[in-house]
């Protein structure tokens, strides 16, 4: 179903996009202000289904990479993702179609809003992961042989670069490079696909997922209902484990956040103990000897009472959480899935250990986008 | 005077370049290998005096990028740098007329000899240091305003970058990040410039000059010349100092070696002591209080003996050498020169101090190139 994205929309997005950022992906809210403004100025862009999208035309991905944490404090004018979309446009020879978002877990949820605003073309309500991975190849896409390349990242300032690379991997390594040295933070367009690719190496259904799962929360609190029960019910989640913060061990190390969570069990989880390791994102849930959840499904950390999602950065001891866990996208969770962004690519000698579902799998029912 | 540059001009361009390498630069011999194999299948290339670019037509530089010493075990076919300097010229629409080397001293001397073969095109007879520096943006055409980008940055394995900036200093930042991501080492096409600037912005004769060097040192060895005086004749330089390597400390940092030598002063210098410091090049020689010679001006150390020319990584306990400085290129002397590659831009609080030169400043005489 076709819409118009409200700044309403983008509020609801950032909020589901941090419970789908699973920790990382970065603070929603730099991106949440730069689609808001977008909207403000250019009006309410269109979402489109991935379905609608025609098979010969292309769609682009906007995104920023680098440490998220610098980007609110980088002063943006807000068109500097359309400088970079336009630049790849401009260099392919060819206009997009649509703009499509490489994660709607975090930051790069809300930045293609930004640009389908400003360039008034429609952004296609889907996504390449259904959560928030921290490296360029770690996508869907990738799993069907499209390239990140040609990609541009340009910064702020006026610096860009045009990339072309033998594998998606090596994407990521130079990338990652050239965006630390532009300061921490750079935008990128990137994974050019035809219409008929993405509808196979995509996700659908995501971005108004995401935007979903906000508008639960709203309603949720507003209606005074079970904010938890709600926002397992939407995301087809289950609680992992409930208790409070009692050690933490976390340093920054070349931008990323590694570290691990212990927390100690309250109420029907007395008793227990949590331990949970994260490199930007939640990554592996134990008790004891047991795997609760594993990457690439989702473990997200919520505020007891509010249900509000805590980010890695935002952990501290003391805190009162619940931890929950969400099924992936089953194409994760197929042989090539798991190894391109399950445990062991982050270093895990832990075999993937599929959550279980409550409803299905997750988008086991596509939901509207409305508004 | 325009002519053909033959396997021997090679050899005298590589032994020529080690000594206006001034300690770094490269070692010349994988260059020099990569030029010597596309004459011989390739046939021999023009160089061409500078004068001779039409004022409407385009040069561009070929240059390796990275620690040399990795070049030497990097595997290259020998026309990664044709495969740079094409896609540049694709990337800009424009065939070269000609191309033009970074910088004489060291590798980056040689490999534009093995672009022209392979291409067919004249090497100009010029560069744009006449010496050896370690960054992007320590190059003449900069004090007029040459933009290094469009640049294009590729490795052998087939990844390959085109960057544009808003300053050469950024193109540094970005291009050696992104030259250590690739594997250490990387190939690069770039300052791309019009006969009628490149006359400005660039030194003219002085490959020639190299390649006379080179000769100067062969014919002085085969007639049992006095080596190191035919040397000085040749390059206008002077003995700063002779002696014998006492204390050595050095560190490779970030891909640069950096780091301290003390030569304990003998015959004419004895009881003296000279302290030097070098960041791949050498920089700063002081005896005592007094400062004997500063970059930009070149200083090199050799064997005492062959008067070898020996690098920075080539310094250890015990050899016996002789430090020669040899006057910069007039338009390094000037006050913007100065600001862009003095002793300051090096971290040193000294005074850029002007060696004496023998027989007035170096190129008085423009060499022929001849073979």
């Amino acid at each position: 179903m076709r819409s118009r994205i409200s700044v309403q929309d983008v509020e609801d997005c950032a909020v589901g996009g941090a419970i789908l950022g699973t920790g990382g992906g970065g603070d929603p809210y730099v991106g949440k202000l730069m689609a808001q403004r977008a909207i403000e100025e250019y009006g309410e862009p269109e979402m489109i289904p991935l379905k609608e999208v025609p098979d010969n035309k292309i769609v682009m991905i906007a995104a920023g990479i680098g440490a998220p944490t610098v980007l609110v404090e980088k002063i943006l004018r807000g068109d500097e993702a359309v400088t970079v979309f336009k630049a790849l446009q401009n260099y392919l020879g060819k206009k997009a179609f649509a703009v499509m978002s490489a994660e709607v877990g975090g930051v790069n949820g809300t930045i293609p809003i930004a640009v389908a605003a400003r360039l008034k073309i429609p952004v296609v309500d889907a996504d390449c992961m259904g959560r928030a991975f921290p490296e360029v190849q770690l996508v869907i896409p990738n799993l069907y042989g499209v390239s990140a390349t040609p990609l541009i990242i340009a910064d702020e300032k006026g610096n860009s670069v045009i990339m072309s690379t033998i594998s998606n991997e090596w994407t990521e390594s130079i990338s990652r490079a050239i965006a630390s040295k532009m300061g921490g933070m750079a935008l990128m367009a990137l994974y050019t696909m035809d219409g008929k690719t993405a509808k196979r190496a995509t996700l659908p259904d995501m971005l108004s997922f995401t935007m979903e799962i906000g508008r639960t929360l709203r309603d949720a609190r507003h209606q005074k209902l079970d904010i938890l029960k709600e926002l397992l019910k939407v995301t087809h989640g289950i609680r992992l484990f409930k208790g409070k913060i009692v050690d933490l061990d976390r340093r920054t190390d070349k931008g990323h956040v590694r570290g691990e969570v212990i927390i100690q069990g309250s109420d029907d989880f007395g008793g227990q103990t949590l331990k949970m390791q994260f490199q930007n994102e939640n990554l592996i849930a134990r008790s004891g000897d047991k795997i609760l959840a594993t990457v690439p499904d989702l473990i997200t950390v919520v505020d007891q009472d509010t249900c509000f999602p805590i980010t890695t950065e935002g952990l501290k001891y003391g805190l009162r959480v619940t931890v929950i866990g969400m099924p992936c996208h089953k194409k994760w969770r197929t042989p090539a899935g798991i190894a391109l962004a399950g445990p062991h690519h982050f270093g895990y000698d832990v075999p993937y250990t599929p959550i279980a579902a409550t409803g299905g799998t997750r988008r086991a029912h596509a939901a509207s986008s409305g508004n």
